[in-house]
């Protein structure tokens, strides 16, 4: 029986569960493929013994072990991070092997340099563990959604921020005070930013532009927002209006330019994204032919992002025994066809808004805070106001139709200047519903 | 370019939807794939022209012009039911064609027969739009999720059924008469027996059960109930405990045996399977390593499914192009990996259960039912008496904890024989909530 040996950079929590799958599937892959995967070496530079059960193993300090040893065939890099992990893999690129990742923040920006020498050399980069977790995600918009061009992409992508939002809605929890409990329960790292700040999210969402639509897309052409100005005040008048705050990423496809946005949303909460739990994702892709798909699953974790990095390998493997190496390209297009991204500029964005206006209770202040929205274009589909607070300060709650984000900019502007306005106007946009638009 | 010559056999709604995707996709899947399929003949008895836009394509009566054709690498059947489409397969797959087919029932029935014939030949059989439509559920579960044991599969796989169920949860209405709509409507056949009586998830059952456990399973080993029988009485008592009646494919792994059931099941409103809406079908698996994955999109349709019969296309191609034949096993499992199954019986199976009882409204009733049901293991979880109506038949509705099937069909037959019990009693079983069991 032919045997493909593994190489393994990192064995953290992503690369000891990689490990893991390896070892605790061998038996069934092997009736599935006919061919042994074999764990031959480990780096870590922390770690001092691997497992008693990692028998076949060597443990090497020292990276260079692995991508220069001439019998490994795919080396699995698991640190994460930019450096050393994209030196790492530039250099068993340069060895002739091929490659296996985890690493978002890697390929969202380094991507191009690396699917360049991949290609120049005639080895693979597999990187289905980058979104995701342990859904099988890119494959899904690679192979099973091939003949589709992609209208929109649109997900909850990180765990940790979907489960602070949700225990925020669900228990009313300020987001400091459930950061901290998610911290402490290891569900949230030491720093957040990441992954409450949206950019974990956005450099998942440039993975899947990129793909689906064969362009070259860059982190800088996302536009980020993150949870943390989250108030639960927010949730509540959300849930009174039968929507539910998620952080979605955002692309829709308008053929010569392609949005590109990460931000909180108001989610109808009959939507299968607004039911998302938990650590679990949800990406949603609207294809011209196949209509709406939705692959859900753990968007992270030990084993189920090992699930996605085994798959990969697998993947490969099948090409080296078959000699196809590079059967499927990396970013679904070939090379030569992936073109310059053209960005729809966030000032043209079109979609519904929440707006929670700090208004000093006054008589006439809804009048001039309508004009105002009126004479921007922009129109009104339901107020709240709530606690009404004799000569103190009360929110207007204003759930618009469909308007322009300039025309929002400009409204807002103009309100937070007015006296009566002593705080800053909170503004959320409202994910577009098929039916509810105002044409 | 290298050209991949396709022939199409079925001209229907599926077989225009494949012809129409392989046609407006022709350029991006050049882009993707660097190769051209050329959709060369169809074959259709019932079809006089082709529409102007397949200039290219030469219709042909009779199917031998197809699957005799020097040229032609693939033949796609798409006109469903055993036969001829079984004949046409086989002969196909002897003139050392490829093959696609979106036809569960007939790879349900004979498809070892006809998966034998193509590894005789070195053919690939692709039937991805077999399961689930548009939704790439084949070709995850046979590659995306490779590196996990299946622990269970559940699913909404007919669109039909779903749309018949929801019209009658959201609006109160009957069977017969959403039925009755539905066909008017074209959302449902002339003779539903297969959508509604579970005949047809039963099919789809078979096919990734097969693939998810490497067992060989046979259509008579799933126990088959449809959703005709279900009173929209039932639906609101549903409602009362918090569950959605849907009709599920369930397949729990019990590692020396398998469940194999399709029934109406009551579902927790919370639950990702209760929010499929109308036409969509929702596949939930559970791997050992990735935890749980649920797939979602149009379970039927013209272009969803012509979108899954080209991927599969594309599949092959891509093989054909790279030499790389059966590069991934047509079944998941290599073919002498596939082990008989072996069904856990019905009588064995656990599960809470709803019970609408139709009782005389007379003092002591619940004390006798409940003593009936008692006295064979089965405990009561909460009790619904509504509508009291002195001296007539009220129901009594009962959700139980989590009893076997055989003590639950020994209690019924007691409480149907008894006097004060005029009707059978209706008995829908519950999906097992993982923080429901009695234990």
């Amino acid at each position: 029986m032919r045997t493909i040996n593994v190489g393994l950079i990192g064995f953290g929590t992503v690369g000891s569960g990689t490990a893991e799958v390896l070892l605790q599937q061998a038996a069934r892959l092997e009736r599935r493929t006919g061919f042994q995967l074999r764990l031959k070496s480990v780096a870590d530079i922390y770690v001092d013994r691997l497992p008693d059960h990692f028998k076949d193993t060597r443990l090497v300090k020292d990276a260079k072990q692995i991508f220069t040893d001439p019998e490994i065939d795919i080396v699995v890099e698991l640190i994460g991070g930019i450096e050393p992990a994209r030196t790492f893999i530039l250099e068993a690129i340069k060895h002739g092997k091929h490659v296996v990742t985890a690493n978002k923040a890697l390929i969202s920006q380094y991507g191009m340099e690396i699917f360049q020498a991949a290609a120049a050399k005639n080895v693979e980069v597999g990187f289905e563990a980058s979104v995701g977790g342990g859904i099988p995600v890119i494959k899904s918009l690679k192979e099973g959604l091939a003949a589709n061009r992609i209208l929109s992409i649109m997900g909850i992508m990180n765990g940790t921020a979907n489960y602070i939002l949700n225990k925020m809605t669900d228990e009313g929890v300020p987001f400091q005070e459930v950061l901290k409990e998610a911290q402490a329960k290891g569900f949230a790292e030491a720093d957040p930013t990441y992954d409450v700040e949206g950019i974990d999210t956005a450099h998942k969402l440039v993975i899947l532009m990129t793909m689906a639509y064969g362009m070259e897309i860059k982190l800088s052409d996302i536009t980020i927002e993150g949870i943390s100005n989250i108030d639960p005040i927010d949730i509540d008048f959300a849930r009174d209006f039968g929507f539910r705050i998620k952080l979605l990423a955002i692309s829709n496809n308008h053929g010569d330019h392609v949005e590109a946005r990460v931000h909180p949303t108001m989610v109808p909460e009959h939507h299968m994204l607004a039911n998302i739990g938990g650590a679990y994702n949800g990406i949603h892709f609207q294809g011209d032919m196949v209509g709406n798909v939705l692959l859900y699953g753990l968007g992270a974790g030990k084993m189920p992002t090992g699930s996605a990095v085994v798959a990969d390998v697998v993947d490969i493997s099948r090409n080296i025994v078959n000699n196809a190496v590079n059967r499927v390209p990396s970013l679904s297009y070939l090379p030569d066809q992936i073109k310059p991204g053209r960005i729809t500029p966030m000032e043209d964005l079109r979609c519904p808004f929440y707006f929670r206006i700090s208004a000093l209770d006054k008589p006439g202040v809804l009048s001039t805070l309508a004009g105002i929205l009126g004479n921007n274009g922009i129109c009104i589909k339901s107020v709240i106001q709530k606690g009404r607070q004799k000569g103190g300060v009360v929110p207007v709650v204003i759930r618009t139709y469909e308007a322009s984000e300039s025309s929002v900019q400009k409204a807002l502007a103009e309100i937070d200047s007015l006296d009566i306005c002593p705080e800053k106007t909170v503004k959320i946009r409202i994910l577009q519903d098929e039916q509810d638009s105002q044409a």
